[in-house]
This record gives structure tokens, sequence and C-alpha cells, in this order.
């Protein structure tokens, strides 16, 4: 089966439109890569791009479009909402399909290696790449952000992982990493009491004692009146759809409520929907390679 | 999207390997096929190929398989075991991704035309491309066979739908048509006895009253001692897998028997799994596109 990798490289450029539109370009002329979407934030003076591919075709890609950033993209002017560190500011791999989170964090390493060679870029691997448990978190690793970095980058704790213990004066500093991908799931209710939903996000999310993986808060829909869980399920291998889906409903009967039903918004992995229909139908054994479509993808 | 198409060719040539090995070279060096699976059956003197790709180059395939197999295969001289009217027997189309059953219909009627034209091969028309109701039924298409056919195609009720009303010596009659996938689907139950399992297919197959496009046996499978229902799931769009499996659960349970678990047998399309997650998971307005790796097929 092909190894498909996703990846979301953000860009400190938010609003010069030509120069977003070049870093795209630059992804989208590397054969066998799709740009899936890309946008941008003024206020944020960032954007964001998504593609998929292959590996190699994947790590090219994203060494051209910071080779891209690089020149077009000056640090030293840059302003911006959003905390940022380089012209490139992170470049995570997200394992779509047929590839192991192991193998998207010797992506990040072997990317991040090229980075600093080819381009002087100071590099530290974060989240399932880092190399020591406090740069798992990026806002740990981002911290003092570009102007800051100048000055602490040079002390041991914070040394770059690749590339010199000195800010690229244009380019900056750029994280690269793994992580699993995120899946944004809302649940409805036939309720608009959104307290409901709120005690519901409570229920399975980690940061009251739930899943780890799970992010969640209840709202009220205005245009239905419906409350809803809305949900980010940021490991589907660890906590798939399913083990959410049901576990809303259960803790919605407790208050006499039901799902009426369920939204995946954007981009979901397929794998995450054949576990679903796997779980529900007690399917044994099923193979990636029973699935037609996949043998296109060979 | 990608308009995906399968094509399960058979051919009157079981035996000779070096035959049936030309004949999917043939199909294989065609331009964005994928050959999935070829099976040869001696005493049936018969082998089919199973290959997927978009509409053009499935067609392409198609045609130079059947040139092929006109070029290798001596009806006159052809005997076996299975019914069968020419060199390139039946070719169906099969939609399995971002295509209806009409475009396939058509596809058959190309393709049938072009047999024709090139090759003075007589073409019949069957299941959803046939022109006639009589003709949906492959069985009487290919009534007579080869031998009796050489008689009777000059008869007006069976006058070829493409080509001369005269039976090409060495490559025969072709029938082309389109037809749905076939999903092979069995459901295990927790009792070895095999009545329970015979009344459950009853209950759900179209021979005794069920859905028409659902075919069942109960058996018992000896390794694990537990009754079998073994499906055909013939029209996955109009009866789905969850609905089978749900009323399999039904049924069992008036006998105090549970499921443990099912399983598909070969390949499968993936829509039959997302919409048996979309089933269960209650998720409205799911897209096509929301899935990752259907951007990679577009």
């Amino acid at each position: 089966m092909a190894k498909i990798v996703e990846c979301v490289p953000n860009f400190s450029e938010g609003c010069r439109q030509e120069v977003i539109g070049e870093i795209v370009e630059s992804i989208e002329q590397v054969e066998g890569i799709k740009v899936l979407d890309y946008s941008n934030d003024q206020s944020h003076n960032r954007s964001v791009v998504t593609f998929i591919g292959e590996p190699e075709p994947v790590m090219e890609a994203a060494f051209q479009a910071a080779r891209k950033a690089a020149k077009l993209i000056d640090m030293s002017q840059h302003r911006g909402g959003h905390p940022r560190m380089g012209a490139t500011d992170v470049i995570p791999f997200v394992p779509v399909s047929g590839i192991s989170m192991e193998e998207c964090a010797d992506m990040a390493k072997q990317l991040g290696q090229r980075l600093a060679e080819e381009l002087n870029i100071p590099i530290y691997l974060y989240e399932e790449a880092a190399t020591k448990p406090e740069r798992k978190n990026l806002s740990a690793v981002r911290k003092g952000q570009y102007e800051g970095l100048i000055e602490t980058i040079r002390e041991p704790e914070r040394r770059p992982d690749y590339g010199p213990a000195e800010v690229h004066p244009q380019a900056g500093v750029t994280a690269v990493g793994a992580r699993p991908p995120l899946i944004a799931y809302n649940i409805n209710l036939d309720t608009g009491d959104v307290q409901i939903a709120k005690n519901i996000a409570r229920a399975i999310r980690g940061s009251s004692g739930g899943f780890p993986s799970i992010k969640g808060l209840g709202i009220l829909i205005e245009e239905t009146g419906q409350a809803q869980v809305t949900i980010n399920v940021c490991d589907p291998q660890k906590v798939p759809l399913h083990r959410v889906f049901e576990l809303v409903k259960i803790e919605a009967a407790r208050y006499g409520v039901q799902v009426t039903d369920s939204e995946i918004v954007g981009l979901t992995p397929m794998d995450a929907l054949i576990n679903a229909a796997a779980f529900y139908l007690q399917l044994a054994g099923l193979e990636k390679e029973q699935i037609l479509e996949n043998r296109l993808l060979e």
C-alpha cells in the first residue's frame, strides 16, 4: 500500500497574497503532491497550507516551501497576533494511511537536517518527533518567539536539534514535528439546554479528566436551537469516533436527551470511518487491500 | 472526484497459462489500470480478470484484452464446463466511486460498438445495459451457447445490439454490460445449530421473499463449529451492509442467538464501509471530498 502523509506547514505571512501564492505554487509543482487547502489570517499575519502525498515528495515540497518562505519573508520585519519564530514557523507531518507515527517522526528529522544544512536555519523537533520531553509542546519550543530566541537560543538547554545556535536573521527558526491527524467532530442533541452539552463535554475531554486526546465544548447552535458537543478528536487511533459517539449518547441519556446526528467538519483520514464501520459491523480481519480504492493508491 | 470503474471480463481459456498471461498483460499495459486479481478454472476452461481505473482507460483495456483473446482463442475448438459463447465471453462494468450505473451502461454501449466495428464481433448488451428486458439476464442472452448461436443469432429477436447477425467463427459472441458491485459478506453466530443460520438466510434473501438484491445460505463452519449466514450483497446501494447486519442480529435474537462477528470476503468499494460508518455515527452531510485519500484520486 502507498504511504500517505499529510503536511500542514504554517508561514509567517498572512497579508501579501503574491507571497502566499508563490509558496503554495512551490508546493504544488512537486510531482505527486495535492494541495488540499490553504488559508491566511491578516491579523495573525500567518497562513496555513494543507497538502498530502507520499513521504519523499511531501518532504521535498515542505523543503521547497521553506526555501521560498526564507527568500520572501523577513522575520526582522514581521508583526502579527499569533506566536511565531520563523518565516516557516512549523512543519508537522501527519500519518494518514499506511505509515506509522515513527516514520513521520523520521521524516521530520530528515527534513530538519536538510533545512539546517542547506538553508542554515536552526531547527527544533517537536511533538512526536521531539528529542526531549520538554520539546513535545510547541508553545514551550517557541517560547520568547523570534525576538526572544535571538538571545535564548544560545542557552545550552535551548540548543536547536539541527543547525546553528543562532537565529537566521531573515528566516528565523523552524519547528518540524509529527502529530496524529485531528478530526473536528460535532454531535448534536435534541435539546436547547446548552448546560447538558457542557456537562457532556466535561465528561469526555482530557482537561477535566476524560480522554487526554479529546477536546470538547458545549455550545448552542443558534440556527437550529440545538445544543451541540463540539469536539476535537486529536488522536483517532487512541480514541476513535465510535467511542466518542457512544459515550456522548450514554451521557446524554442521563438527562433524557438523545443525539440527533453528528458531523465531521473538514477533512478526515479514511481509516477513521473504516474503523467505525468495522466496530459497528463487528468486522473481523478487514484488510486495507480489500478496499477497491486503496488499490489505486498502491 | 475521479470516476472509478471496475471491470471483470471472463475469457474462454482456463488451461493455457501463456494465453491468460498475454491477455492480462494487454490489460496491464494500459496506463492508469490496476489489475487486482485474475484466476482460471481448468475444468471450466475459463478465466476471470478483475481490474480498475477511470472510464477511458478501463474501456481501452477491455478492448485490448478482447482483441488479444480474439487472436489467441478459437471458439470452434473450445470445450469447457461453463456456459460460454465467446473468446471474451462477458465484460461487465461495475461502478465503484464517483460514477453512476447509467454511465457504466453507456461505457458498455461504447465498448460494444467499438468491438463490433473494429473486430467484427456480434455484441449483446446485458444487465443494466440491456436494451430489452429479456436481455437483462445473462443466461437468456447466452442461451444455446457458441454452437447454438451459429443458427439462432439470425432470428429477429436474437439480433445482436451491435455487429453482424453472424457468429464470429473464432471469437464467437460477446456480452457487454453493467452491474452493481457485489460484496461477499458472512455473519457468524454463537451457535452450532445450522438450522438457525438457514432460517435467517431465508428471512433476508430475495429467493424466499426477502430483499431481491440479497442472496444467502446457512452453513456450518467446521473449524469453529459456528453456524454462519453467508451472503452476497448484490446491490449495496439498495440494501447496504448495515441493514443486512442489523436484520440478521434481530432474526438471531428470536432464537436467543447472538452475532459474534462478520467478515467481508475479497473486495469492497470504500463507499459500502463509509455508508455503514455514516449510518451508525448518524453522520449528517458527509461529502466524499472530506476523506483525505479521495483527494489523491482526484
